[in-house]
């Protein structure tokens, strides 16, 4: 796996239950994956000589990000078996290609349109009104991507930065859902139950799972779109599309390939987690079922806090609830900084969220 | 941890949850956790130097296994917390001091004698009856600790090896029960539920969670025995005690003080895996919740069968059944050798074990 965050981490686990060697490429030793596994190297996910160097220890390559330079990954495939491939990657790594082509499939979406300065900007936002949402075509910069702009002057400043943008419309939306599906290489595929994402400041904070009183309508729609653009797309390992529910219907927010934050919770809340799963997918071994295991799941997210002894607070966590899962990542505390993750399994997804949040905020400590 | 095989292994991905820096001392880096933990040291858990430098890169010190010298245990205590303690620990690697200290403990139990040759053994049979059960004290030799013995002849020749032994008596068991508590330095305690345990010449092939038709006061009895010994023996960290059903009630076969067979159904069958509870009780965190997250859980073993490769069979075990989990240790195949286990969820128990059986033969293949 190239790259050595949470989901690397995680993914670790895994491997460990099926068995598989499992190898990182990460940036630093301290990286969050790298402190957890057994074969770790340290090394640049931008030079392609240190990824040839990865490859050639591996089987099959697979990510926990999406950075990875495109003309990398095609060069990678001459190697090794590359999944997903460079072709699916890209859907990830270029917010236009992905519009433009979920708009050729007929997949909904919000409108948008590609912008080169405030003009441009203007004329969208006459048809679909302010506030406008600026979304960097790849990359960014300070380390975001997405920008809800209010006003022009807004809109300008994010300009200013230089950096190829789309405008997308700013979707009244009911709630926010999402959807993941695992599919390998000879086709096999398998849609985890949909799940609601509660965000803030668009930061996941909690995850609902199952979406509480989605129609079953809407879980068909949002499992065949999901499942048809795994297959149009070429995807092998795990789809994540997020989503907006409005009362005009789904529309796709964005895509992830690997395991995503919105399915934490099936660790212990799924027959197979989405991290057993990827790797299923990707080493094109039959699907895992991706049935939950209780009626109701709630992930919430840990973010650090201003005092960065989390250890300290795991008497009170634990002591508090016995029944809630702790996973933390291994990463330094910087307040904001999503360093771990809880989960509680039950009936009643207003006592889970309460016990999920309780646990969360208990972690956290001092200001988020 | 000192010890570095499977329950090394399961708990190193316990830690990688909490995220709790775990250290193995592993015989070889071949060892089964030694492949998978990010720290792995390399020394003789026989010498009292390389177990304190161990101890000197730890908080905590647990086992993975039952072998390390009493006087070495006592030697690292001043050096670091050992966990379960000495005193405690003594009570698995001395059998006839278990046996003595569960007698004076009134604690309900096959009956037994010390033995030094074969008069003593014919004595003990007159009023036992054949066969005997043979136990050595500590260790044993070929790899075994018991005999069941047929004959005077058969007590002989595992006399003559020169071992100190016990002799128990051969009890008519309707069945074969375990119960699994843990127990923090402060004193709480958490028991799972009373488990049946399948065996086929004194080896374990399955687990069936909870034992099935377990009477109400069998099951009271055998957690109130277990948490009793427990705070008896002062015990930190997992408490295993196998128990036989009788027409009479229950006898106390075996003790073990780290994760155990009978309890690797907990991974996914329960909130609290016996891995994660081990680690918060040698540490002194607040326990976990021990319940079961489904009706019934079945565990079979997987043993190694004359066809050493394992992963090409994951086609058809994965195929044939998406719902079972699969655990591999990583470990060489060899016939016979215990090389991983399968898990499954649900509400049949017949159903469950005709799925984990079936796993778990077809990761044998060929002779076990």
């Amino acid at each position: 796996m190239v790259g050595a965050g949470q989901l690397a981490r995680m993914t670790c686990q895994a491997a460990i239950g099926l068995g598989i060697r499992f190898r990182v490429l990460a940036d630093s030793a301290l990286d969050s994956a790298a402190q957890v596994c057994a074969e770790v190297r340290v090394g640049n996910y931008t030079s392609l000589p240190e990824l040839l160097a990865f490859a050639a220890e591996c089987d099959v390559v697979t990510f926990d990000h999406e950075h990875v330079p495109g003309q990398h990954l095609a060069a990678l495939e001459g190697a090794v078996a590359v999944r997903p491939g460079p072709a699916a990657l890209r859907y990830t790594q270029n917010k236009l290609a992905m519009r433009e082509r979920l708009a050729r499939l007929g997949v909904p979406c919000p409108r948008y349109t590609p912008v080169s300065g405030l003009d441009g900007v203007k004329a969208f936002a006459d048809d679909a009104g302010w506030p406008v949402v600026l979304k960097a075509v790849s990359g960014g910069y300070d380390g975001r991507g997405v920008w809800v702009c209010e006003t022009p002057g807004a809109a300008a400043e994010v300009l200013a930065h230089g950096v190829a943008m789309i405008a997308e419309e700013h979707v009244a939306f009911d709630r926010e859902l999402a959807v993941l599906v695992a599919r390998s290489p000879h086709g096999q595929a398998a849609a985890y139950p949909v799940v609601q994402t509660v965000q803030r400041d668009g930061i996941c904070h909690e995850v609902l799972a199952p979406a509480p009183s989605l129609a079953a309508v809407r879980s068909h729609e949002a499992h065949r779109l999901t499942l048809g653009l795994a297959a149009q797309l070429d995807v092998t390992g795990l789809l994540a599309v997020e989503l907006f529910e409005t009362p005009r219907g789904l529309l796709v927010n964005e895509l992830a390939m690997r395991p995503h934050n919105s399915g934490h919770w099936t660790i212990e809340g799924a027959t197979t987690s989405q991290f057993e799963q990827h790797l299923r997918a990707v080493l094109d071994l039959p699907l895992g079922a991706p049935s939950a295991v209780a009626p109701q799941v709630v992930m919430a997210n840990v973010f650090g806090g201003t005092d960065s002894g989390v250890y300290a607070r795991y008497l009170h966590v634990m002591a508090a609830d016995p029944g809630v899962k702790i996973h933390m990542y291994g990463k330094a505390v910087r307040p904001g900084r999503k360093i771990g993750h809880v989960t509680v399994l039950g009936n009643d997804v207003g006592e889970l969220r309460a016990r999920a949040v309780r646990a969360a905020r208990y972690l956290t400590a001092g200001k988020e």
